[in-house]
This record gives structure tokens, C-alpha cells and sequence, in this order.
């Protein structure tokens, strides 16, 4: 394999697993300390990565860039690395939508130095570094774009599976967007369900009717993504954004953001919390079994067919 | 068992089942043919009903009167119900929310005439009438109230299994919002994200990720959902107020109301619509992906914890 300079922005918990792989494949990895924490600098430094010490130094070094950050932050990211004058390839790799992507590649392409966009999205947890344990790499990276061929090349098959979409910036996006609509989407939906049936005093009944695989499988995804809620919620944001711009209803997801927008607190704890503690963070305002009488008028259903029952 | 003379509002595919069951089990069960259409006739004999010609002559003969009809239907059903002085039991059976059936509640307790309102709420697809096929009953029947024993002590549980939650109205409503909140509201999703990876060309790529068992039954439930959408979207309406009262978003099903709505018009179709044509129905408006440059501003996601990235 040919060794690249890859300049990596951040070493968080899946940017610094993905350059560990990239280190371990025998590329130059750089990473930037300058006004990082202290945790950064750990994971930076367990993973084999160099420090360049700025952004500007690192720019000026990097062949590759991979942008491997929360979604928030993407597009600060993209102008930093525009504003610094990088001639590479920046591969941007962040659950954002298709048209946060495209304006990110204005903003690369934009700057004028040269610097070509690839659209990445990064599926399943970060990749095992070390020795891979056998069977299928449980990490894919799906990238579009015209060089997304040259960002595919640089890691190894055995530890992350890179996937060439097509040469559509937006594409790599969207198949993140879809993927994760369903996983974290539906982990979201099954704790607002849990939430619900807690409030309403039938959640024991709720999970007989379930059965025992699909009520485990509901505390298990409840309760793991108590943990990782904080960074969920602008992806969940993203995702909304997804489906409205193609003209699909944006409200499952902007409802998953605001479950783990109020999941967040949990970020600080070393394992996962108490599933009765994690359901009772969900609702808002009065219960209303206990409240059966609260003042908002019951609705009927908006009538969309003919009124006549069968 | 001790034979009641039942009502049966109305003989729908779900009514007219249930009434079968009923009937089969050796209960008097009346139906009301005034201003029925020919299909309920036809549902109405073949399952052995006895026509109890108008709702004054049902009501007058009536123990118990069952309410099974669309969701949008519930309450102006109850209402016609009170106002001809029923006095005996009335089981409100219908998809709709716990607030929702404490009024109907209201309406029928206060009508005056002596008649007492148990809450029920239907899971599973019709029961099987004839010869049930052995192995445990396919559909539950879950209730709750003072007289919910009553009710339940009607059905045969080889046939229809009957399950009294407690005293409480509102919580057999509860239950059975919280159970398709996760069928119908999971169906709805994985329809909509089927339609975004096909509008935005990576649905290809995005069912080699998922694996052949998660696609096949995504593209199961997102025909098979088409047929029955035009009454799913009430249903979907009913369980996001039902979340909203209960302080949580409702956001999840109001996005499944609007993708059942724009399936209702499969309604008529005698076998399950093409899947292309299915997605095709979803989206609306300009596709984005060969409309890039539509005017909307990208906008990144909310900052809700610190600005930094990690």
C-alpha cells in the first residue's frame, strides 16, 4: 500500500480508532494539538498518531484530510481547513445531510488553493485497531465523490471496509442518513415507548405482549444510548434535515432529538444507567393518569376519508 | 358460558371477526343495519350476526354493546349510542387515546341512562372464526375498568385472548397505543427511508448494508402498509396525541400519519402495489439530488452542548 500523509481532525473516540487503522497501514497520520484537551491528547498518542502541532502545519503536510467529527462541528471544521489554504484532498466524514455536505465542498473547493471534497459516512462503531479478530471488518466507510477512489485506497480491507458509491457528492451522505434513520431512529422510538407505557402504568403488560426477545432488545438500546445521547442529537437533526429537503416528513427524527436531547445528562456515566432512571428523564410535564383531568381538549382524529364507518 | 346479548358497532373486517367469535361461542349478537353499507350486509351474515334492524332496537336488547370501528369514528359512535338511552355495558374497543377514551367515557356514563363504559384495545389482526387452528389465539383483546371482567368473561379464549389490565379507563387505550406505536409507527419509517435512499440513488447500496433479512422485511411491511394506509393515519394521529399528552414528542407518529396519508389511495388495490410504486408516492416536491442548488439555506444543527469538538 502506498504510505499517504493523512491529516486527521479529531481524534475523537471513532476518529482516533479510524486513525489508528490508517497508522497501523503504515501512513503518516498527523493530528493537530493546538487547543485540544487533554483526552484528545490520549487518544492521539495510544493510537500512534503524529503530532503536527497546528492546523496550519498540518495542512501544509497532509496529502489527505479526514474530518471525523460531532455534526455540529463539521462545517467550522471545513472553514478552518479552507481558511488555512490546503491543496489536498478533505474528506468529509461526518453524519451530516447531502446538502450540509455539498456546502462544505463550496467551502473547500471555494478557497482556491486546490483542495478537492470527497463525501464520506462512516457505519458501525469505530474500528478495531491491533490485531483484527478474523471475519468481516465491523466498520465501513462509504465515500462519493472524484476521489473518492484515492481516500478508498488508503485503508486496509481487513480493518475497514471502504466503500466507492459513486462520484455523486451527497451520495455518501444520504446512505449514512438512511442507515442510522433506522438504528438510532428506532432506539429512540422504543425508549419514548417504554417512557409512555411506564407513565401509563401498562409497561409490564406491554412487554408480556413483546415478548422476551423484543422487551430485552428495547432495555439494552434504551439504556446504551442513555450514554452516547449527547452526540446523537444533531445527527438526529441531520437526518430530519435529510428527509425534509427530499420532501419526506422530517418529525421522526426530529422527535428522536429531542429523546436524546433530554438523554444527554447521562453523558458522564461510566456504564450505562438504570433503565427506570433512563425512562423517567423522557416525559415532561404532568402525569397525566394522575392528572386525568388536565384542561387541553381532546382532539378526534382529523377526518381524511370518508366519515361514513364501514 | 353464561350467553349475553350483544351489540356489535360495527361489522368492519376487525367487527365482523370478533362478532364471529362471539357468535360461534353461542351469544345473541346484534347488528344495526340502518345506513350500513352492502359490504358490512355481506360481512354482517356471513359471520352470523342477527339484524337488529336500527341502534334504538340494538341498544334496547343489548348487555353489553362493543365499539369497533375506525378511530376517527369512536366518538361519534358513543355519542349516537348515549343518545338512545343504552343502559347497559359499552366497550369503547377502538384505536384511540387514553384522553380520548375517558371522554367517550364521559359521554356515555353521562348520558343518564344507567350505562357504565369499560375501555378496550384490540392487538393483533382479526381472529380466525371456524375451527380456530390450535396454538395460542392470534388476537388479544386487552380491557380495563369496573365492569372489564364482564366483558372479558364473553370470549372464548381458545378464539380471543381477553386480558383485564385493571380498573383504570384509559389503560387498555394506553396499551394498545404503545403496541402499534412500534408496529405501525416502525413500518411508516422504514417506508420513508426506503423512499429517501431510492430519491437520493443509494438504495442499492443501502440493502447490501442492511442484509437480505432487514430488507425483505422492509419491503414487506412498506407494501403490505399501503394497502391498509387509509386507516392507519387516524390511528397514527390518535398515538402522537397520545405521546404529547403523556409529555412526550409526538413528532414520531404525526410523520407516520402524513406517509400513511399519502399511501391512503392504495386503498382499493386487491394485492399489495408494486414497491417502486410505493416509494414513488412518498416524497413530495422537487428531487434533490437532481435539484442541488434548491434555494433553502443549509443549516447546520443546534449546538446543544459544549462547541468544541472532542
Amino acid at each position: 500500500m502506498e504510505q499517504t500523509r493523512i491529516g486527521l481532525l479529531h481524534p475523537g473516540q471513532m476518529g482516533s480508532a479510524v486513525g489508528r487503522v490508517l497508522a497501523e497501514a503504515g501512513h503518516r497520520v498527523l493530528w493537530a494539538s493546538a487547543d485540544r484537551s487533554a483526552a484528545s491528547r490520549r487518544r492521539a498518542a495510544a493510537a500512534g498518531l503524529e503530532d503536527a502541532g497546528s492546523l496550519e502545519a498540518l495542512a501544509a503536510q497532509a496529502e489527505v484530510i479526514l474530518s471525523i467529527c460531532p455534526p455540529h462541528a463539521a462545517s467550522e471544521v471545513a472553514e478552518q481547513v479552507a481558511a488555512v489554504g490546503f491543496a489536498g484532498i478533505y474528506a468529509e466524514c461526518n453524519a451530516i445531510s447531502p446538502r450540509r455536505t455539498r456546502a462544505v465542498e463550496t467551502t473547500i473547493a471555494g478557497a482556491g488553493a486546490g483542495a478537492t471534497c470527497v463525501d464520506g459516512g462512516i457505519v458501525g462503531g469505530p474500528p478495531a485497531g491491533g490485531r483484527p479478530a478474523g471475519g468481516p471488518p465491523r466498520t465501513s466507510l462509504y465515500l462519493s465523490g472524484a476521489a473518492a477512489g484515492r481516500v478508498a485506497a488508503c485503508f486496509p480491507p481487513e480493518a475497514l471496509r471502504a466503500v466507492v458509491l459513486s462520484d455523486r457528492t451527497g451520495a455518501a451522505s444520504a446512505l449514512k442518513m438512511c442507515y442510522a434513520a433506522n438504528t438510532k431512529g428506532t432506539s429512540a422510538l422504543l425508549a419514548a415507548i417504554l417512557a409512555l407505557a411506564e407513565r401509563e402504568g401498562v409497561r409490564d403488560a406491554l412487554e408480556r405482549q413483546w415478548g422476551e426477545g423484543l422487551t430485552r432488545t428495547a432495555h439494552r438500546r434504551a439504556a446504551e444510548s442513555a450514554l452516547k445521547a449527547w452526540r446523537f442529537e444533531g445527527e438526529m437533526r441531520e437526518i430530519s434535515a435529510t428527509f425534509a429537503e427530499s420532501g419526506l416528513p422530517g418529525g421522526f427524527h426530529a422527535a428522536a432529538a429531542e429523546i436524546y436531547e433530554r438523554l444527554a445528562p447521562f453523558k458522564d456515566r461510566a456504564e450505562p444507567p438504570d433503565l427506570d432512571e433512563v425512562l423517567g428523564t423522557l416525559p415532561t410535564g404532568p402525569d397525566p393518569a394522575t392528572n386525568p383531568s388536565t384542561p387541553a381538549a381532546s382532539r378526534p382524529a382529523r377526518r381524511c376519508w370518508r366519515a361514513r364507518v364501514p
